[in-house]
């Protein structure tokens, strides 16, 4: 078969990920590689672990890199600390909490689901309740649910985990960067995410990090692999982890300096990962943040000017992506077709209940700019009206230019 | 922390992998993102699909990419393929298949191991011999064992496998596209791979091929997401696969023109893979191999030249890498040390009983070229030379020319 080198299609993706890539980091993935065992190598891998470090806002040794998209970390975390038969809690506000509650019932712990209805969150009491009833070994919740653009409220929850000696998990592929976290002051055991949203990358690495609980936790059941046992290596008591690939006490070992070999380090994701920390760190997690606040809340008030109505509590909405209910009478994918074709600017659509009602609109990592809102705006205005909507003539732009004014 | 934009030390990578990428594929790294779901994306599969069957030499409908390195494939066919309990025979000749045991092990199957020393092959009667005792329902197997450089034959496995009713699965993340190999002629049932090695492209994609028998054992164990699934979706009867991320039905449902989401590609780890399949494809899957064949012979007739000893059984060594034994009193990482300082050249070291016997010399992917051949004896010549080993100068470099010489 015949084929041309590759050639995509020029788009701004203003969805809810995977975004344009920043292009320092698609630079940076062109750089040739090197031994897996250079030195230059295992600077990096040391300096990704302090970079990530600053992007959790974690002191925690164990922060690393798991090699696969998102749902890689969140299998590598939950099937390193889960053992069958053990209790987790997962609190489920949309498709990524059913997608840990999945994956946790794959590791055939018993897992105990309660449910928000999709576009709301948890209050920390519903949540110390059902601690209270499962007594869970393990909390488990994702921070932002894309499929809902909601931001559950993680700051009290690590006091409640510390209180009922209930380890806390969360994922934070959708949310990180764009809002606020620490991983540290929130009391966080792991920590999963991905490059592809507020971080400006591929989808493809994922970074991880694990509280000295997690990994005393998890080393418990460290065994090495049998090609690599010396003389002498002693395997831990407790259960060998059910997988290899995501066992992470052999990945730690694979990031320390006894770089134990595990796999072979994808050395262009890596360094996709390492320039997107860093360009978050020399901007300053700070800053980052207050960026899509900005122009979310633009993209937001933008939205609503041209008389669109956002979906769910806008209050514990992620800055990062907003839904909007498909006014009514509107082909919802026969739009987002024609905003492709006419301007190459992709929108999301949704998954499962809200599959057909909302569309999803992202501002996020490279494409948290004023130019990606304002024009996205203009664009949806002229689809909307071309589709039959009335609307406000200037009414989306003109909002979001008063939020840039306020600044 | 302050940290710069990645820029690698110069390399020539001559070890067993991975080697340096074509240029060609790390430009392709760096093309822009598009959507998941954008026709351009899905397009880019299909051909990626279409030409990953040409480089297994395949007709199977299911070939496809698992986002992780070669491990993350290994794992996702074994998962996929046994139940607890099932029985599985590993013929070990190195530490890959040792890695092979290991993951069947953690899937719970009952895994029988057969091994021949490090440096040999089996013959098919000592594998179908062993096939009548344990009455597996799957053999797996490496093709080339990187550790030893030894190529197991497996063109007589598939009828047996066929005739004792038998799942026969390989790895040849480290043999493919340098050394013969045919997925159908040869009766494979399922077949994984990596790019870091022949395929001349980085770690982090693991292209597969399932044929329609191991098909149909997968998805009799198919189970939608629960956050996919729609009124009217049957599940499978069979035992729900323990890991999502490596759950190969989804994985095909993901890949079909069903596109049931699963993760989010890799993008940039596609766009390489597609790259490395399609200079094989422009090349020619016997002209890749040839190449392979002929540079591997002029390092062979090199090091021979020199005076060194090539480790194993030479006449079932993989095309791509050839193992030398160390002189007496050479302190072997001392001299791969000096190799980068003054040459930039990295040739491997060893594992388990192996280590500090034996270095590995690849020839392989970008780097299976002449210049890359000559150049890496010229100066062996003049490190061993320095670290006190008395040879024949001139002698590697001679052999070699000889070598392209007869062409």
């Amino acid at each position: 078969m015949k084929s041309d080198p590759i050639h995509p299609p020029y788009r701004m993706l203003m969805g809810p990920g995977p975004i344009d890539a920043d292009p320092r980091v698609l630079r940076a993935m062109s750089a040739a590689l090197v031994g897996q065992y250079d030195p230059a190598m295992t600077g990096w891998m040391n300096e990704t672990m302090g970079l990530y470090r600053e992007v959790f806002r974690t002191d925690n040794q164990a922060t690393m890199l798991i090699d696969g998209t998102s749902r890689a970390g969140i299998e590598a975390a939950l099937v390193s600390l889960l053992e069958p038969g053990d209790r987790v809690l997962v609190p489920v506000f949309g498709r990524f909490g059913n997608l840990l509650r999945e994956i946790a019932e794959r590791c055939d712990a018993e897992v105990h689901v309660i449910e928000a209805p999709w576009g709301e969150v948890f209050r920390p009491e519903q949540i110390e309740q059902a601690i209270r009833e499962v007594q869970p070994k393990l909390l488990a919740v994702v921070q932002g649910d894309t499929s809902t653009t909601m931001c559950q409220p993680l700051e009290a929850l690590g006091e409640i985990c510390r209180r009922h000696g209930v380890l806390f998990y969360t994922d934070v592929t959708a949310s990180l960067a764009g809002n606020e976290f620490r991983a540290d002051d929130w009391g966080l055991d792991a920590v999963t995410a991905g490059l592809q949203k507020c971080l400006a990358g591929p989808s493809g690495s994922a970074p991880i990090t694990l509280s000295p609980r997690a990994v005393e936790v998890i080393n418990r059941r460290r065994h090495v692999e049998a090609g690599l046992k010396k003389e002498g290596d002693d395997d831990a008591r407790g259960l060998r982890i059910r997988s290899n690939y995501f066992d992470l006490a052999m990945i730690m070992d694979y990031w320390s300096e006894a770089r134990l070999n595990h796999h072979t380090e994808a050395t262009s994701m890596l360094y996709a990962a390492r320039e997107c920390a860093r360009l978050l760190v020399e901007e300053g997690m700070d800053n980052a943040i207050a960026r899509h606040r900005l122009h979310g809340r633009a993209m937001l008030a933008g939205v609503q000017g041209l008389g669109l109505r956002p979906f769910g509590d806008v209050d514990n909405k992620m800055h990062n992506v907003v839904g909007i209910e498909i006014p009514d009478g509107v082909d919802g994918e026969a739009l987002r077709r024609t905003l492709i074709q006419d301007y190459a600017i992709e929108i999301g659509t949704s998954f499962g209940p809200l599959h057909g009602r909302i569309w999803r609109i992202g501002t996020m990592g490279y494409n948290a700019r004023r130019d990606a809102v304002m024009t996205t705006l203009a664009a949806l205005e002229q689809v909307l009206r071309h589709a039959g909507v009335t609307l406000n003539a200037g009414g989306g732009t003109g909002a979001a230019r008063e939020i840039y004014q306020e600044g």
